[in-house]
């Protein structure tokens, strides 16, 4: 836990150096525009502590796995997001010596992310061992208009001396993982060009294995004290570097400033043949609007973004802080354009998990997307999983399972999988019922009931499969049961019968059977198509839908007879169940404090296992249901899954334990800002920051929908002023804000939207805002 | 599986060179006198296929772990036996070019292990390009009487050249481990010497981090023809290399044979300060009583372990072949003379498993030693665990147990656990059953009382606390249940209530309590300070035993109420249940073709567990009950460890199923002889070695002891003429022989034994003979 990070509503502030949080401080700070991201690593050189980061959305590496021990179905590698060419650096030279910040003493050191314009910028003096000073201001950013482009502005003034100032900027494709399972490194020089007389550099770099290349170009423009200034220049290159040196003589109060304009052309997106000339053309256009052009078309971008997706809170400036990294971060990750990519946890804000996609998109991301933006962002990210179906059974397959049935992978990249601890990778198969529960979420969500035909089926078949070969008849109980799995809460593994995926299984089976029916009665034509594609009934089974049936009708849950509660898995009251409380303060996180063998036998829960199941088909369940549950469950969870406390927060909000639900939001909601787990250094938690704005949405606004009607149970958390939020609803928007004693409900769309607030429905009209106290009495319509 | 070793009662043979199949042979003709071990690679240069090993016992280097995901309580190292100087090479180069049978022409190739005598020979014709033959012959041997020194006659004749020959007999200390973590080299040079004039070298080497000493020395004797000759002579030494080079003209027919004498003195053996001097000593010794002589002491000194441990089986020159190859790797690997030292599952004759000791040692090895030698051995190898009590005290600690508990690690050289897979290193607990239960088979086997309060109570209480911490009362079913744990068949992870381990921690804590009386009342002032030394009762605990007897009185075991077995573990039932048989046959053996999840949620046992359970403690079970469970599950058991088949094989001969006790001994008794799990070039299974001892004396003999009596059950394999071993039982020998029609017990000692043959009882006086008939009758006394 750290508290250096300054608060304020819209940006994230270090005000003085803190060396020894430097990487927390690039990970918080880092940029990002959806297609690539990059760490706060300062432009010059820096000697001390720092993770060097430029990540390129689609771009990774197969590593080849290691193990200490091989188990059989482990896939050969691991395919982990790429470290890249890094296209910020500036390296100074003062009188001869080099500008290092581990190296010089730092004066007024300033670094700022403004969340509102997606801009980092930075300013220090550093003073030598002879007392020169000199003062750096920088500015940099990733556009979110021109996607592929980056520029920086990078200023340096002489304080207290006369001298020879020295700036190289350049490209380096000489770079590493820090995560390298062979300390391979990963990237090969293809080709490289540079001119003097243009200011330009360009770097073709390749992966191995992979081929994938990224083109890297740059231009700079120097300027001494505002005017376009030419000075001795030459260019460098070696192998997979190159760069434009400036040399020239300062007096005092001389102010030599760069801009570095830079494009990043990543063959995913454009073809190898024309990729160098690609890269040159938006170079050039990019150069051509300028630095402060560029900034403004970016910060009109992130206006749009923020005008749909902002949460205002009034009265906590550090929640405000909060919510808005979070949204900020999850819009830098994922803006949805492309199918093809997806949202890895730490985003691109470090090495660690490799940026890949775990089920933490469809639980935790989609909702999140579904509500702030247009409907085509979720539906990229249940396509991503679509075009994967075919890995998806191969990935089956390898394990043993045959006729169409898929397993999607617990980590992956490209739909291969790449995760390899056997009670995750083999047994954590409830997410196979996440990407089929995305799908019933998106399609109620949007009523896009089209997607189903069109590419939900298809997946839900093949995921039904699954299930109905992974269940097995036993004789002893009478009824299906599922042997050896591991659940959402990782703290029990190789499990018999955890209730949380026996429920997802049997809930998918009844999904696709009912998908199958509305498909079957409202596009026939294409209903038959896929039948044929899928083969259905054509294997050994011919009748699929009659043995998944009969799965329904029969599989096994376990429950608590006397504690009417469900069983979390077989034999779970064979345990001492004693709550969090009674545990020793220092011995948590336990996960850093016993053994795992200690861990597995306990009774502690490290996210919610059936309380997930509870949240995702909450309809199903009554309120007495779920209280049982969440009370029996919650005290013996330990949350230590960024994922834990949001599910549980929205949970206690609906059962009106209001301290409960604001406690349990406070938990993640400045999770980095604050460092609270000390890992910040290696990344952003970013896909569990749509887990605190759900706490948000779905929590305190009590926000939730069945089909076209929206339900809402708001209540403010005493430490607030007020909330509010824009929701985008199919056609609908809607500005809620939640008072201390007022509801407002703004009907900021050009339909119509009906709603039950509390438990009585209303309609607004289209325009209208509905204003009511939070006893229930309409103050205005 | 492979077929090319020539079958021979008494030798492994290799005739025509399988150069495909060398590694196999290396393991194979390994060769070893308890403190130190060397594969048998060529003396010469191959750049063939192989893998050069020589180890010194009780030398070794803590690789730093490797692992995919780190869990907690991993330990921090990998203990390893390390592959130390090579002692054998001596390169040969005819006429400038260097003899390597990967490059030359192999004619007549034949490599012979004469286990009778201990003595690895090889003899081959080389033509090289030019047509040139040379004729090798070589004779090698570690001396079990000068059990730091070993010995090699190399010759090379000319057979059809004259030319020049260069010999250059070397120590060669840059060596490396090819299962080295980091590909680290585990080795530094602090000295060598040589000396052209008297034809020595000696190098000195220093493992890193262990600082453990190796002086390896050599004296060569080289003839011409047969007669002492002096040659043009050098010495090459270059880093942690010392060599003496001989060249010479030879003619056709000409013959020169190189002596080389090695010693080999490690520092646990040795003072540092003296122990190149040591060595020195030594060399000098056997050099004077030169190659015959230490040759001859050696076969006697095999003579003396073959005439106590042999077992002759007449009719069948495979099974003669196979159980005598496995004697011998016995006592090649352990003699039981430093209670330092123990048995690697490979033994001296590979790296894998990292010449580790597991559970195999008190399971399979110790009943193998206490029948076949002096009771000295076996109790060396239980006062090594003695020794490593304290470690194992911490171990537990390491993983949250406390106040004196006891988990030994299921993978150590000097105490420390060195494993890494959570489900076996922290869950595979019953280790700790299997080390108590030497104690109490040690003590029933010699009638040593004694032991137990000299070394036996001490482990035994620390044991017995481990089992009072790691299980716990469950509420649910009133008893006291061990949840998340690995039994012996590995086939199953992180299982509730694993039968066999209930078992034998209520058995241990019972065991305790009954050797706590029994060292009361014979030793009472032993006894008391035993109590304060563990400071029993001390801690939170003020009537542990009272703890202890609680659990044995309430503790759950889990059964199979219908078919009335001992369920393998809780849930057991929920699998489907279908023989082994009903595999298909390119599924097998399964961990080979199936994934880990699969083979998990299957039915299939590796190895014995239940069955285990009835095995050790065969005398609390009857004999329908043993069938029962037996007939249940070795119908569903894969064998997939060459610890399982003789388990299966005694309690089949013991139930009078003879086919099945034979088809059982049958797929171990040539395991590595005929390679059958295509794994023998990593090293030789040795523990499994003794398991097939024991099918052929525990089970084909049926013979066990219930204190001072012996029980014998024989039957003679259909396939066997006659078989016949000696066993040392407490201060008598008995040589026992079945053949087809009778029983013969001769009592070879100098005292009285009373025997139970089938089931009546017998005293045979010192000296006297019983012969009786198979079906009962008595033919003579």
């Amino acid at each position: 836990m750290k508290n250096y990070i300054v608060h304020d509503a819209w940006k994230v502030i270090e005000k003085g150096f803190f060396a020894q949080n430097n990487k927390i401080s690039e990970s918080l700070c880092s940029i990002g525009n959806g297609k690539m991201g990059q760490r706060a690593n300062f432009e010059e050189q820096y000697t001390g502590a720092t993770l060097r980061g430029s990540y390129v959305a689609g771009l990774y590496y197969p590593d080849k796995t290691r193990v200490g021990w091989w188990k059989n179905g482990y896939p050969e590698y691991f395919a982990k997001v790429l470290n890249a060419t890094n296209w910020i650096g500036i390296d100074v030279q003062v009188n001869g010596e080099i500008l290092d910040l581990a190296k010089w003493k730092v004066i007024d050191f300033y670094r700022e992310l403004d969340m509102q314009k997606g801009l980092l910028s930075r300013s220090f003096i550093a003073e030598n061992g002879k007392g020169e000073q000199v003062k750096v201001s920088s500015r940099r950013f990733l556009s979110m208009r021109e996607s592929d482009a980056g520029a920086i502005e990078y200023s340096v003034t002489a304080l207290n001396f006369d001298g020879n100032l020295r700036i190289e900027p350049y490209l380096d494709g000489d770079v590493f993982n820090e995560d390298a399972n062979y300390d391979e490194k990963f990237w090969t020089e293809i080709s490289k060009e540079r001119s003097a007389a243009k200011n330009t550099g360009l770097l073709l770099m390749e992966t191995k294995k992979t081929q994938f290349r990224l083109a890297t170009a740059m231009q700079i423009d120097l300027l001494k004290n505002g005017q376009n200034h030419n000075i001795e220049l030459k260019v460098i290159s070696r192998d997979k570097y190159v760069s434009n040196v400036y040399q020239t003589e300062i007096q005092k109060g001389d102010t030599v400033t760069v801009f570095k304009y830079v494009v990043n052309a990543a063959s995913i997106h454009f073809a190898t043949e024309t990729m160098v000339e690609d890269a040159k053309l938006i170079l050039d256009r990019i150069h051509k609007k300028g630095f402060e052009i560029l900034l403004a078309e970016h910060i009109e971008k992130w206006k749009e973004i923020w005008d749909d997706a902002d949460v205002i809170i009034e009265g906590d400036v550090a929640a405000q802080q909060g919510i808005r990294f979070n949204i900020f971060q999850l819009y830098q990750t994922y803006t949805g354009e492309d199918e093809r990519l997806n949202i890895g946890p730490k985003g691109f804000t470090g090495e660690k998990y490799g940026g890949v996609t775990y089920w933490d998109t469809e639980a935790y991301c989609l909702p999140f997307y579904l509500k702030t933006t247009d409907a085509q962002v979720a539906r990229n990210l249940l396509i991503y999983r679509y075009k994967h179906l075919q890995k998806a059974i191969e990935n089956a397959e390898k394990l043993g399972f045959k006729n169409g049935a898929a397993l999607y992978p617990m980590v992956t990249i490209n739909g291969e999988e790449c995760h390899n601890e056997w009670e995750i990778t083999f047994e954590e198969i409830h997410r196979n019922g996440a990407i089929a529960h995305a799908i019933f979420k998106y399609i109620n969500y949007t009523g896009d009931e089209y997607y189903l035909a069109e590419y939900g089926l298809e997946v839900l078949i093949a995921i039904s499969r699954f299930w109905k070969q992974r269940v097995n008849w036993s004789e002893d109980k009478q009824k299906y049961v599922m042997l050896g799995v591991t659940g959402p809460n990782e703290y029990e593994n190789n499990v018999n019968n955890n209730w949380y995926t026996n429920t997802v299984a049997k809930w998918t089976l009844q999904y696709t059977l009912d998908g199958m029916e509305k498909v079957k009665s409202k596009h026939p034509e294409l209903f038959k198509s896929i039948l044929k594609k899928v083969k259905f009934n054509q294997f050994e089974d011919t009748d699929e839908a009659g043995a998944w049936f009969d799965i329904i009708d029969n599989m096994y849950f376990p429950v608590d007879e006397v504690r009417n509660v469900f069983l979390q898995q077989d034999g779970f009251l064979d345990k001492i169940i004693e709550p969090v409380t009674a545990l020793p303060v220092n011995e948590r996180p336990i996960n850093q404090n016993w053994s795992w063998d200690r861990i597995l036998r306990s009774c502690y829960i490290k996210q919610a296992d059936v309380l997930q199941g509870l949240y995702f088909l909450e309809n199903q369940y009554d309120m007495d249901t779920i209280r049982r549950n969440f009370d029996f469950y919650e005290p013996i969870t330990v949350h230590e899954s960024s994922l834990s406390p949001c599910v549980h927060s929205i949970l206690a909000a609906r059962l009106g334990y209001k301290e409960k639900a604001y406690e349990l939001y406070l938990r993640t909601s400045r999770l980095d800002l604050d460092d609270y787990n000390n890992d910040t250094e290696d990344g952003c938690h970013i896909t569990s920051m749509a887990g605190t704005w759900m706490s948000v949405v779905e929590g305190f606004a009590g926000l939730r929908n069945e089909g076209d009607t929206l339900f809402l149970r708001p209540f403010l958390p005493d430490q607030w002023e007020a909330f509010s939020f824009t929701i985008q609803f199919r056609s609908a928007r809607l500005k809620l804000s939640i008072q201390h004693k007022t509801i407002t409900i703004e009907n900021i769309s050009k339909v119509n939207v009906s709603l039950v607030l509390f438990d009585e429905k209303h309609i607004i009209p289209a325009g209208e805002t509905l204003k009511q106290n939070i006893e229930g009495s309409v103050i205005a319509l």
